[in-house]
């Protein structure tokens, strides 16, 4: 059985929603589809999302909506009609948000919450309908009805663990359920959003509860790429990667999914393929646990700019038990998250955003640090970027290093910081920003400008 | 006005003595010597700090100590004999030790604390008075009468500050000053030692307290050495090198000094002149904060095996403000303290000496960490080595890292893991302690073996 999810992009219009419905039914494993709201045609249209947002504000404003509910509306009629779907599943919408505005807006959040999912929830009706008007046996599912409990948690709701084995009895239907993405109920009964790429959250966790064997996540994208595709031109496309590879490249910039969302499906060990709407017989990107190690040892280079670092340096730190430590715990305090902490005998640096540090918090930082710790040295230094050479091959392969330092070194880039753990899944080398993109143009070249895609 | 050390090897004969001798008259500047108890003659010779404790266990205990004080005697009056010096002295220090001996033994650790000191103390009467007898201005100086102050602490002594104001004081006396290492005066008139290389210490707050020109520090070795003589044969010598640099060498088994002892010295910015008592035009080797950068960008290699890693991953740790300040936490707990922090995307690694944990610690972490962290996997890795390749050269310079990872690349050595700060002062490779020779070897050949001494 296969959980398939469907972004907004790719349900914008009736056209989309064909593909989709092609795709649906040319897997017969495929019995769970989560579906998005619609989402833009072209690129300065208005997601359907964002219409909800409006009219749910002007709502609690006292406005007038009329203008607003009938914009939404006809998005969806508009997609209805080119389905040539009965007008009937469009009177059910207007119905039900019309339920949703008239409901009690003593809590704000909770109904713009009500009224966000809203999006995902009627879509997932009118193609529910459009299914069944091919003869498809097909049922709408709301998360309530399918048991999907979350925390009560506006925005950032939190699956509840009972919710898997409710979730495990939707293999008991029959035909195909189109489930909406993005929320689940609250024990009380309200409407809860998930955070950002909520969708993809929801698919995740039914690939979980239903035991699926793979998570089918289509998107506008054909694949994964090896490197980000605005720093070098076509780069080749990676057909497999592992869960922590797919982590470590996320990490900086290469962001096909918000990385929550797979935690469901991680955990348990299901697969997830990345595939594109517009594009389905491309053999997309999949993501597993373990892979076979068939193209060489690296697998992707990802980067990302916007660091700096603090260095601190004290003569015999290295005696101190505590110190790390305690600098951490300052960092802490200011609520400052850090990336990485390269060390020497004596001193210690600490790589973060720099965005989470204003001129003043940087004094304050320093001003402690200096005073608590007792530092010899405490120097920031700004506009850094890191550069992730990634791959689970790097484990058992002697001169992987070698080859990206001397790559670098051969471009004339100085590395200013080096990090490689045991687990040997990434290497880091933190450059000067404007050595970046020579720097991954370098790397793509030494690891992939050979290799087949 | 130069500050001189010189170790209990260069003290363990008259044949030594005299040596000693030359060298502080063949410079006017050298004014103030420091001076440790007499070392051993040949390798299986006792040294007189040895029997001095014995001496001391054997009063406490209450047995008949005239064989051991005879002994102990014996070693003074032989390089007495030898320098021809008039045995007045040897009765003074009988009569000093006899002296100890009667004091009160109910604190037995501040007895044996005198004890142990009274072998410099005598040492530096004894050489006074062969200074004295060619004529010679000489005068023993005692830290008492220099003012020199510690903590309360038996051992481990700490300089009081207002040390410093004191022995500057030694500026205005005439002659040579010979003083006891290893010891101070607490404000209650106790005898209290330094920590192991005790007269280095001394030695380093005595350039400080006169604001030294040079701390010549002389031992029996010619110079510090680029790489282990055990490792390679006939190794580089070091001419000049950086307090930093020292520290990260001395880290991994370079120890030439118990690293403590320089702070003084380090903080009052005095370069420290390591020299051979047994061969005084050999140049040595000079520790300074600032050297110009002459002979490429390594300055040595050390290494050290009996480290272990602790390897931790769990999805999404990245995003957890506090994960590794908690992680350090409860190795602080366990008094563990760790050496590097290297890091992934979502997984980190600790690496310490495996030493510190036996079985039984080191499931209990592991518990703490699985049951306090949520981690996903940790795992210990035993049998590690670390080597460090220190230079400040490597700052300026692109490639240093390349022709690192290429030389153990080359020599067949998986890098396990990678360290480098954004000091850049030192590069830290981990290795299986199996390959820690060969790293070693293949580094020296690249970075030395076509550089002239």
């Amino acid at each position: 059985m296969k959980v398939v999810k469907f972004g907004g992009s790719s349900l914008a219009s009736g056209t989309q929603v064909e593909k989709v419905f092609n795709i649906v039914l040319s897997d017969p494993e495929r019995k769970i589809v989560v579906v998005s709201a619609p989402g833009k045609r072209y690129s300065d249209d208005i997601k359907v999302t964002d219409q909800l947002i409006s009219l749910g504000e002007a709502c609690l404003a006292g406005k007038t909506i009329e203008d607003e509910l009938n914009a939404i509306l006809k998005r969806y009629s508009l997609i209805a009609e080119e389905l040539q779907v009965s007008s009937a599943v469009i009177d059910e919408i207007e119905q039900n948000l019309r339920s949703i505005m008239s409901q009690d807006k003593n809590n704000p959040v909770l109904f713009i919450e009500a009224m966000k999912a809203s999006g995902e929830d009627n879509n997932a009706k009118l193609i529910a309908a459009y299914f069944q008007s091919k003869d498809v046996e097909a049922h709408y599912v709301s998360p309530k009805e399918a048991g999907l409990y979350v925390t009560n948690e506006p925005g950032n709701a939190q699956v509840l663990p009972e919710s898997y084995d409710n979730l495990y009895r939707l293999r008991e239907r029959t035909g195909i359920l189109i489930v909406p993405g993005f929320f689940g109920y609250s024990k009380e009964g309200d409407v809860l959003t998930f955070s950002r790429s909520g969708s993809d959250i929801t698919g995740s966790i039914l690939a979980n509860g239903v035991k699926a064997d793979l998570y089918e996540n289509f998107t506008d994208v054909d694949a994964v790429y090896t490197v980000n595709p605005s720093i070098v031109n076509h780069p080749k496309e990676i057909r497999e990667l592992t869960y922590r590879e797919m982590r470590e490249l996320s990490y900086a910039g290469f962001s096909v999914f918000h990385d929550e969302a797979l935690i469901p499906a991680f955990r348990a060990g299901i697969p997830v393929q990345v595939k594109n709407t517009n594009n389905p017989s491309a053999p997309g990107t999949k993501i597993v646990n373990n892979r076979a190690n068939t193209n060489g040892p690296v697998i992707g280079i990802a980067s990302d700019d916007g660091f700096c670092s603090i260095y601190i340096s004290k003569y015999l730190m290295n005696r101190e038990i505590g110190f790390g430590r305690k600098l951490l715990q300052i960092l802490e305090e200011f609520n400052l998250s850090y990336e990485h902490v390269p060390s020497g005998i004596d001193d210690i640096t600490v790589i973060l955003r720099e965005d989470q540090m204003d001129e003043e918090t940087e004094r304050e930082v320093i001003k402690r640090i200096q005073m608590e710790l007792h530092a010899d040295v405490v120097e920031i230094e700004h506009h850094l970027a890191l550069i992730m050479v990634v791959g689970e091959g790097m484990r058992h392969n002697v001169g992987t290093t070698s080859r990206a330092a001397k790559a670098l070194a051969d471009a004339g880039i100085n590395i200013d910081m080096i990090n490689q753990g045991s687990s040997e899944v990434s290497m880091m080398f933190g450059v000067k920003a404007h050595d970046e993109k020579r720097a991954v143009q370098a790397l793509y070249n030494e690891f992939f400008a050979s290799v087949l895609a």
